[in-house]
């Protein structure tokens, strides 16, 4: 399904919106011309294929089972650790991801909507920071080649 | 699982041997640094990762909807059009491939054994032609890309 989002880069965490937060592991096959991820998290695993491109796009999730999980990391070249927070906004459920390792710091917020409609009439919380969604540094498949978090 | 399996390319086809035909369509999402291939055949989809390499590689073939690979089928920058046959060869199953559209032409035939040494013990039958195991122009990754049929 072709997902509809918009990205902010978060400056300080609200601690106090925060619920539980799930450790998320991400490793790249590919980057280009399509994302090729492999994603660890609770316990469980998938591949996902992304096209590139900012407000629409393609995403095709598919499960993985763990021993082909454990094949297939190897192939990574390109690496994301972060903790993902799910935080209501509005009548909206925000994911604020805490990224870990050599980004250590970088915190963005994104929000999924139903309809580009939607999307464009959202108005962020001012803890939101500025918006990063047209931004392809902030990609997490980007950010996986970035040796530090883009300025 | 990783995969053991020698490859020769066939001059002429043995008429007599072929059993039924099942025409596959494989596009790629990805050539390098692994091999992400899509495949249709006899109403089944799937999308297989690959590592590069010869004789022993790593391959993770995972079941797609057929909704997902209509999604992700114009992610593809290569393709291939084949017919695959099932031939006995001694107490081995062999696939031969009969390539269409650019490729027209080109028969490759394929053993897989379940050891190294079974596979090196292996002594191709005359029909066989040469041995392309380790000619990467003759990955069907580097066939998507190529033009014509390699000399």
């Amino acid at each position: 399904m072709p997902e509809i989002e918009r990205k902010f880069k978060v400056e300080a965490l609200p601690e106090h919106l925060l619920g539980p937060g799930s450790a998320i592991q991400q490793g790249y096959l590919s980057v280009e011309p399509v994302e090729i991820r492999l994603r660890a998290q609770d316990g469980g695993h998938e591949l996902t294929v992304k096209s590139l491109g900012g407000l629409r796009r393609v995403e095709v999730a598919l499960p993985v089972a763990p021993e082909q999980f454990d094949e297939l990391w190897p192939l990574a070249t390109a690496f994301v650790e972060k903790t993902r927070h799910r935080v209501e906004v509005g009548d909206a459920i925000a994911e604020l991801d805490v990224y870990g390792g050599k980004l250590a710091g970088l915190l963005v917020v994104e929000v999924e909507f139903v309809s580009e409609e939607q999307a464009s009439r959202f108005v962020a919380p001012d803890w939101f920071g500025h918006e990063i969604t047209e931004d392809s540094r902030f990609r997490n498949a980007a950010l996986a080649q970035a040796e530090a978090v883009p300025e």
